[in-house]
This record gives structure tokens, C-alpha cells and sequence, in this order.
């Protein structure tokens, strides 16, 4: 059986520059017992552990015990320890208990997909790449590799792994953005956290995002208590330029938050003229850009399309993340910023998680200094177009008149657009009853949603299921809208 | 040579559910050239690049560039691609560049130490423990077992791995903390992440910590907004409660962040006097109560030592991490609390960073299921126990008069107490010219600093380089005070 918990207890004595005495001891206990700091029936810390929180000799402690066990103040129990008598005190302190409900009294949390998929249900609307195209396999070999070769890290780099950030910058040299150095990167755990540091650091709370936009963003800045101004983007219609513009003069936004290649959830990538207003208003109205460019990577020939930040230059924020394209549960992304803002962001990510586990970043590094990222996003971007071509095939097979999709080009997901009259909750609790899951995107748009549908992700369910998933859809469709 | 990055446009056409024709490519082109929105000098998609995109037949757009080059808005460039001609067009949109100095504005950076150390200076206040004694061999080997075993896991989740909350909340139950089971444990990177989640959720902005305290935590609950009362702690006279009183009743915080076992930076720990007495005032003040207990695991005897969570039960919110005592690159923390709190702490991480590493959290759980974790602290603390000694013995030795110290009892750091007419400024520069580093303390203390002095890390530094800068240190202050 376990002994009794001991009190912990300090010992005061006149001069912290000598050793402690039995005497400093013996009025120490004296005085706590009768001030009610150490309350009766409290066990005493063993000879041995006092002896060396004081950094005593053998017997100091034994002698001091003794002393007060003679004058009735302290009483020996056998194989149990010392105590504090109770014939010799009066006072007692009960221990209390917190009340119930907890003291703590938490913000309402917001709404935000788990990111876990239940077993037997299908999630026609998931973000992530079907992990069957994932190099699960090689990015083992790559950890195998690092414990092989120098095995773990014993501290983190606060601003990320070193080789890691080294690469990233290389590969968006070669992609055009030739200012970008390994100390532009920082290091982040998934895009997610890119976004947390950049909310935190803002001066000036205002924030203009795209509506609809992936709520993680919007509720993000929204609890920061940053005012969030909604860009209405019509993925049939594009962007409309001068609403934007006035909405953007009347807001006045300090950041901008845009995901220009494959918009999440819409799938949509702005045009070229698009881009170029987008930076025309951003130098004319003072505000700052970051592009989150977490689609580009999954789209065949991306290489060749032109970002925010290659046309923007150096004061354009770039989000990226390594979660879809390698494996979720690494959660490395990654923020490009210019130098004279990495301080402040620095500071912020310290605040927030100070560093992050290295391993992940190490075999992120690995995989890439083999050289097997560009093999895999290749065979990934392969096939990720053979599935849009299918799903296309699919939705204008099983889709009745009326439905409506974007046309992305690849990556993982389309925008399913079904006519108003159907009831979006209804069709969803009809889908669920079939264990298939689409995503309720109210909470994308800033205000009454503009466009009525949800994300299909031809990237997370396999063709085969996909075709039959879709079928379903397209038969309730056609119930709701008989 | 790389080709030129082509631009993105969007084929508009009436009907969404059919595939798009050739004719409705040529009419999107043919307005978009005429209204800007694709500039002279462009280079169009390829061919294949847009029939993937659009889902087309081989051909289709080959024949619609066919026909806009001989209408004389598009012309082929030999190996280069096909651009929008020059000959046809008025309109230039140039690109505009973002404005020096960058448009985003950051919030000033608030200083906190980096993490790393850098080579050949010896950190005497670093709160880590020295690499040596860390089991970094045993982790690696666990890494393996984990790869072997069975791989990398696809996806993370949120709460954090499931095996590793398992193990911690048996070994919580374990220390007396009967109701905590797997789905009170919330998985974070440090203990860092704990801190930021709380103060992410807290409903009420103000929150009460001791004063000095971990500069980590005070400026994360002030980069929240949080109005932050300290609340004095002098490590040699302990906790005047009735100032605590007094001043909680007047500030009225939601929450009372302490570090009772082990205080950072002074490695005081409260008495059971203290632990209840903050008990006392918190159900009747009704302040939530968060206990930080990163050093218990490193004193000896620490199982005996009563938590404030043991007294106060599942209503004391518990925050423990792993970085110092296993391996800082790992960042595995976590925060413990009553069941209703879950999913608003749930909901404040995923805004933070959705998820974590799960690697280092499955390293961890291999690493505790093996029962490594009580055999190293076992002798972690054996070696730390004899480095606090000889510490001891090295303060007595080489302080001059006037100067004093914490007596902890053991753990990684006690707090150097010296004369206020001594310079600190002065004293960390001297010091910083012989290569030895110590801390500023100042943002650890709420207002005016009432100690004066510094950490001093018998776990970091071994005992020979301590017996070393200590001896620097004392002839120092020896100058400085005679």
C-alpha cells in the first residue's frame, strides 16, 4: 500500500549563506504547527528527502524530528512516517473542493470540422487526398533514414528546421520568387498555425477574406476579435472587381487573406487580371496580402501559373503546407514573409507552441532533398486528373437540369452548385441516413450564403464509390426537385 | 530554359452541364482581350493544360486557338507557347508592385529567449536539462518500434493520439487523480500550447499568475488582451497570502495560473499551508485555478508531493509536458480538465493549429508503455539530485556575503539571489564577455522587480563548467560589492 502524501514544507533560516541547522528545523515545525500551516495528522517529508532538499548531512533532519517528537508536537508512526500530532493542535484546515459547475467559464466554441473520418461513412466533402495516393511508404523510409543517420534532435529550432526551410526556399526560387531565403521561411504546424501567427501579429485588426473561404480562417481571425470583411466570390461569375473594390475602401482592411490557385471550398483560381487588380488594390488602399497556396501543388502544369507572390513580390505573405500533398499527421506548412517582418511573426509562433516537433520537419526534409516530391506530386497530380476527368463524367451522367459545378482543373475538390428549391438540410440528414456526409458550408460565407451547394472531393473517395455516392446525390436531387 | 508562366483564365459558358465547345472558348478569349482582363503579351494555357482542365475531347482547343490566331488576337511562338498578340490590342495592364516598406503592419515583437543555444557560450539559466542526461537513444529506438510496428499514421487527431492520452491519464490515476480518464487529457505541443489554448478560451479577460513568473506565460496572456495581475511570490519568505487576498479580491480574475511544485524561475514550492489557502480563494473568489506542474516529475520523492489538483480536484484545470524531461525537439504536452471544458479547449486548439505531430506523440506512448519513463526518472533525478548538492556546495564555496539562494531540493535550477547595489545590466555584460549567459529576469516580474538576480542551472551545465562559472560569477560580484 502506498504511504501517505507528504507536505512540502520550507525551512526558514536566518542565513541562506550557511547550512541549515536541526535548531532552524525544530522553529520552523514549531511555528507552523501553531499558525496552522501544517495542519494535525499532515505527514512530514522523510528523513531522507528533507535532508536533501536542504543539502544536510546524514542525521540533521533525525535529530530535529526527535527534538520535536519529545516535546509531543510530532509523533512517529510505524512503516507510515512522521506526523503532526493531534493531541497538540487546535487548528484544522479542511481541505476545500472547487464548486461545481467549473470555475472556468469558456468562450462558445466555434464550429470546425474534426478532421478524423468515422469508420463507414463516406465524406464526399473532405479536403484530404484518399490516402491510398499518399507516400506513406517512402516517408517511413525517410524517418528510418533520419534515426539511421543521426537519429532525433535533441533541441527545436524555434523558426523551424534549418535543411527544411533551406529547400522550401530553393524550390520557390526555382519557382520564380528569387528574393525568397531560408530565413523568409518559417516553419508552422500545418497552414493552420501560418494563419494563427500571421492573426496575432497583425497591428491592425481588420481582415478581408473571400466568402465563401475555409472556415478555419474565418473563425480563426473572428477570435482574435478581428473584424472580418467578406469578398462575395461567384465561382460561375469570377470575382467581382469593383464590388470588391468598395467593399475594400469602405473596410479598409490591414490584411488581405486570399486563396488565389483552387480556392477552398469553390475550387476556384483566379484569372490573371484578377491577380493583378487584387495587388493594384492592395498598393492603392494600403492593405497587405497573404496567399494561401495550398492547391497550386495538386494541379498538373502549376508550375507554370503565376501566384499572388511572384507577381506581388516580397511583401506578399505565402501560406503553403505539406498536410494534403504528403500526410496529414506530419502537420508541417510553412509562411514566406519578408525579413523585416519575421521578428514580429517569430515572436508570435513562440507565444503559440514556441517550436514545433522537430521529426516531422526532419523527414519532410528528407523526402525532399531525395528529390521524391516532385516524383510524387507528379503521380499525384496524374492521377488526381484522371479523377476530376471521371467525376466530371460522373456529374454529367447522374446530376439532373438545373445542378451546376466548377471547373477547377484537377486538385481534390469541385463546388456542387444545386438549384435554390432544394433544401440543403434536408438533402444532408437524407445523405447521412445513406452513411454519406456532405459538409454544411454556412459557416464559409460572412453573410447569407450566395451560393447553394457543397464540396465534392473526387481526391478523398475513390472513383468506384465516388460513382456511386454521386448517384444517391443525383437521385434525391431529383426527388427534391420533382 | 523555362517557358513563360502562361495565365489562368476561366471559359465562360451558358450552361454549365454541358461539356464546354470550342466556340465558347473562342468567345471568352475574344472578350477577355477586349476588355483587359488579358493583356498583350500573355501566354495562353496549352492545349492540354486547358482540354484537362475543362474536361474536353483532344482537339477542341486546339481548334479554338486555330481560330483566334487567324482572327489575329492570338499568335504561336515557336517552343514558347500561344500568346495574346500584340498587333490587336490597346490595352495594357502592367504589374504593380507593393509598396516598400511592407504593408503589413506587426504588432511589436515582446522579447522571450529563443530555445536554442548557441555554440561555445554556456547558458547558466537555462531551464533545460543537460542532453547528456536525456534518453535520446531509447526514444530513437522507440521511433523504430513505432515504424516497424506499423508505419506512419495517415491522419492526426485533434485531441491528440489516443494510446498516449490513454497512458496519461493512467498515470494521473495513478498520483490520485482518480477521475481522469483518456478524454479529459488534451495533447499539445508543450506545455506552451496548454497555456495558449487556456487563454484562448477564457470567456472573462483576466488572469492573475505569480510575479516572477515564466516570461512565456505572462506575455502569451498579454498578447490575448488578458488584463494580467501578479501577484508577488518571494521564494524566501513564501506567499503573503494576505496580500494574494487582497489583491485578487480586487482584481477578480477567471483564472490563477500557478506553477506550485517547482515555481519557474524561483523553484519555490508551495507549502500544503499555501496550496490550500489558494483552494480556499478560489471557491470563494471563483476564480478557475490552472496548475502548471512541469517540475514535480524532476524531484525526488515528487510522487508524494501533493498537486493542487490532487486537493482540488477535477475542477483545477492541469497542465504538464514532456520537453524537459524527455526531449525538447519533441514538444509533447498536456492539459488536463473537467469534461464539460473539452470541446471548447477542443475547439480553441484546432483554431490553433488543428492538430499536432502525431510522430512525437506516438514516440512518447511507445516510450511510457515500455515503463522507460519511471526508470529514467528515476535516475534523472538521482543525477539531479547530486548536481543541486554539489551546487550547493559550489554556492557555499565561491558567494560572496550578502549574496543568497533558493533551496528547491533538487529539479534544474535554483533562483541566485544578489545585493541590490550590484548591477545586474552590468554583471550580465561582464559575463557575456567571458561567454557565460545569464537571464534577464525583468519580464518575469509583473511590475517593479522585488528580487534581484538569477537563474542558475545545475541541470544544464555540468558540474565541473558550473564549479567553473561559478567561481566567475563570485569574483564578480566580489568586485562588484567591495
Amino acid at each position: 500500500m502506498a504511504r501517505a502524501p507528504y507536505v512540502s514544507f520550507r525551512v526558514r533560516a536566518p542565513d541562506p549563506g550557511r547550512r541549515t541547522t536541526a535548531q532552524d528545523i525544530v522553529d520552523t515545525v514549531v511555528d507552523d504547527v501553531r499558525s496552522g500551516r501544517l495542519p494535525a495528522g499532515s505527514r512530514l517529508p522523510p528523513v531522507r528527502v528533507l535532508e536533501q532538499q536542504l543539502g544536510l548531512s546524514k542525521n540533521t533532519v533525525q535529530s530535529a524530528y526527535d527534538e520535536l517528537v519529545a516535546r509531543g508536537l510530532l509523533e512517529g508512526r510505524e512503516r507510515e512516517g512522521i506526523f503532526v500530532a493531534y493531541a497538540s493542535i487546535d487548528t484544522d484546515v479542511s481541505v476545500p473542493r472547487v464548486a461545481e459547475p467549473p470555475a472556468f467559464r469558456a468562450r462558445p466554441a466555434p464550429p470546425l470540422h474534426a478532421g478524423s473520418f468515422p469508420h463507414g461513412v463516406m465524406s464526399l466533402s473532405a479536403v484530404f487526398v484518399d490516402p491510398e495516393l499518399l507516400p506513406r511508404e517512402r516517408l517511413s523510409e525517410c524517418a528510418r533514414a533520419v534515426l539511421h543517420a543521426r537519429g532525433l534532435e535533441t533541441f527545436y529550432d524555434v523558426h523551424g528546421y534549418g535543411p527544411l526551410r533551406e529547400i522550401i526556399a530553393e524550390r520557390l526560387r526555382a519557382r520564380g520568387m528569387r528574393d525568397v531565403r531560408a530565413a523568409n521561411v518559417l516553419l508552422t504546424t500545418g497552414s493552420q498555425q501560418a494563419l494563427d501567427v500571421l492573426g496575432r501579429t497583425l497591428a491592425e485588426p481588420r481582415v478581408a477574406i473571400e466568402s465563401p473561404v475555409y472556415p478555419g480562417a474565418k473563425l480563426l481571425f473572428e477570435s482574435h476579435g478581428h473584424v472580418v470583411t467578406g469578398l462575395r466570390l461567384d465561382p460561375f461569375a469570377g470575382i467581382p472587381l469593383d464590388e470588391w473594390e468598395a467593399r475594400l475602401s469602405a473596410a479598409r482592411p490591414a490584411l488581405l487573406y486570399a486563396v488565389t490557385s483552387y480556392q477552398n471550398p469553390t475550387g476556384y483560381s483566379y484569372t490573371s487580371h484578377e491577380l493583378e487588380r487584387v495587388l493594384e488594390l492592395a498598393e492603392r488602399l494600403g492593405f497587405a496580402v497573404a496567399e494561401d497556396d495550398w492547391g497550386s501543388d495538386m494541379l498538373s502544369g502549376s508550375e507554370y501559373r503565376p501566384m499572388l507572390r511572384l507577381l506581388g513580390g516580397a511583401h506578399v505573405l505565402y501560406v503553403n503546407s505539406f498536410t494534403k500533398k504528403l500526410l496529414p499527421s506530419l502537420r508541417v506548412g510553412f509562411l514566406v514573409a519578408h525579413e523585416s517582418l519575421i521578428p514580429a511573426l517569430l515572436a508570435a509562433k513562440r507565444l503559440s507552441t514556441l517550436g514545433n516537433a522537430w521529426f516531422s520537419e526532419a523527414i519532410v526534409a528528407e523526402f525532399l532533398a531525395r528529390a521524391y516530391y516532385d516524383t510524387h506530386l507528379q503521380s499525384l497530380q496524374r492521377e488526381l486528373d484522371a479523377r476530376y476527368q471521371s467525376c466530371l463524367g460522373i456529374l454529367r451522367e447522374q446530376m439532373p437540369e438545373g445542378v451546376r459545378w466548377t471547373l477547377p482543373g484537377g486538385g481534390p475538390t469541385l463546388w456542387l452548385e444545386v438549384p435554390r428549391r432544394v433544401n440543403l438540410a434536408r438533402l444532408r440528414a437524407d445523405l447521412a441516413e445513406r452513411r454519406i456526409e456532405i459538409e454544411a458550408a454556412e459557416s464559409a460565407f460572412t453573410g447569407e450564403p450566395h451560393l447553394h451547394g457543397f464540396r465534392v472531393s473526387y481526391a478523398f473517395v475513390p472513383p468506384d464509390r465516388l460513382s456511386r455516392a454521386l448517384a444517391t446525390v443525383g437521385d434525391l436531387l431529383r426527388e427534391a426537385l420533382s
